[in-house]
């Protein structure tokens, strides 16, 4: 069983006290430290960690030890909005692991959050049943600064602890939700307004596929634009149906698909995928990948 | 480090002693024996193991000595050519490792094997610096019966051990070779003359690629013809190259591709490649696959 995980702290500035949460979390076995990076101008750091149920949930719970120790967000300042000390912990299903898994295991640290922090904790993505509090954003609308205002209407109470924000720490956002892949695909013009339409036509905001978070950029170095994108769930909007929709929008336009880029990582499956539709290849089985028969 | 190992031993009548032989295998530790079959009107068993370079080595040579005591080619019969107890043994780089690698570790088992066992061993494929001696059909023709007359022969002095054959055990062939992958074409008609057009057009042995080897058979219970492959060296014939020339060769003919196959395993980089060619994915790299940093 493999599920990464990807706590974001709101703490960016003080190298100290993010090197002490990763190590806390390197301390827990059943659990690796992938990376961790901070931005100072957030005032924030993403840690992402891989492990069994047990160990990815002891460490976020020496995440959180640690950054309610730490940090007051009734001082913290940064360009990113936030809720809580620690702000939100997605659990993400990668190997051996069902979404319907990673949802219990996002309620049961969220419980214990609660019960061990006096943390109030808001369940989001698919371990939302709340239509309304699915996504991060509206959540986490109005920040630290609004929440205790937040909190008292009806509606936004807590899925587990207090029913008033806790002094220092806020609230957390935990759930669990697909991978994300970061994907952009570069257009052999320099036409920014041949890029926004074709973003317009693939997101789900504006009419396109349900996964797909896009918009139109210039890359100014190069000469060219990008349709730079989120794919959130890479099962359902597959990445070579986007690729497909994008290259036949731009023929319209007399326009070309120069490459494409995967931003970070990718889950295997994902890739696999692609190959199976263009090489249609019948009956394929994700055991017949020499890795995963190796390491099963 | 990963590394595959496929040794074929004659002996595919005595489940006890083909039994005997996987639990010498998995008794060694640092090497997981993935599977084992046994085919008795070949009266020859298969072993695929994984792992490191000692854990393989030390699993060969265990199968070494079961098999030389177990197995006397003077009274086997079946009807797959073989020259030796333990006929062949290839290393297959997976993970971590180069082709050198595998193939010193091909000179480092044979050398042993001939020492230990007093067994004459010719190394193959990669292994091989002599043309005339890579590929196992050339050095298995005459098989164990005509064996010490070919021995005696120009030319044929192995590479490791006495000059003449071992008398119960033979000799054997141990190399180091790429993984392979059988991968089928299927052809939406049943006109066995285009399969078998498209198998010389892309075939090494006739014109083609250098490292497909293909035939032209009809599926008799579908009504439909099918190009069947062994693709020998992914990275340099890769998937979608033959793919797409067996497509275009099938247009000529006005046939469609029907959809494609693979049969048994397949490495996850040769997968990862079709991706990238269709989807134009510029500056990939293994490590942005979630599953490759999750376990490096």
């Amino acid at each position: 069983m493999l599920i990464e995980c990807v706590p974001n702290v709101s703490e960016g500035r003080r190298p100290e006290i993010v090197n002490g949460m990763a190590s806390a979390i390197r301390a827990i076995p059943g659990v690796r430290l992938l990376d961790f990076s901070s931005d100072p101008s957030h005032n924030r750091s993403v840690f992402t960690l891989a492990g069994d149920a047990d160990g990815v949930e002891r460490a976020v719970l020496a995440l959180f030890e640690r950054a309610t120790a730490e940090v007051d967000l009734r001082t913290h300042k940064g360009e990113h909005p936030r809720l809580g000390a620690v702000d939100v912990v997605p659990f993400v299903p990668i190997e051996g692991v069902t979404m319907a898994e990673c949802v219990a295991l996002a309620k049961r640290v969220g419980a214990e959050v609660a019960s061990r922090f006096q943390i109030p904790v808001y369940l989001y993505e698919d371990a939302s049943a709340n239509p309304a509090r699915k996504n991060l954003e509206d959540i986490r609308r109005g920040e630290f600064e609004g929440l205790a205002a937040k909190m008292a209407t009806a509606g936004w109470t807590p899925d587990f602890g207090p029913s008033a924000p806790h002094p220092s720490a806020g609230a957390s956002v935990i759930g669990a939700r697909m991978p994300l892949i970061a994907y952009n695909i570069n257009l052999a013009t320099d036409r920014l307004d041949v890029a926004k339409k074709i973003a317009a036509a693939i997101r789900h905001s504006t009419g396109g596929y349900r996964f797909v978070k896009a918009m139109g950029i210039k890359l100014e170095d190069r000469g060219i634009v990008q349709v730079s994108m989120n794919l959130t769930n890479f099962e359902k909007t597959p990445i070579f149906r986007v690729f497909e929709t994008v290259k036949r929008e731009a023929e319209r336009y007399g326009v070309a698909v120069l490459e494409s880029e995967i931003v970070g990582l990718v889950p295997s499956a994902a890739l696999n995928a692609a190959a199976e539709f263009y090489l249609q290849i019948e009956g394929f089985k994700a055991d017949q990948v020499l890795e995963n028969k190796l390491r099963s």
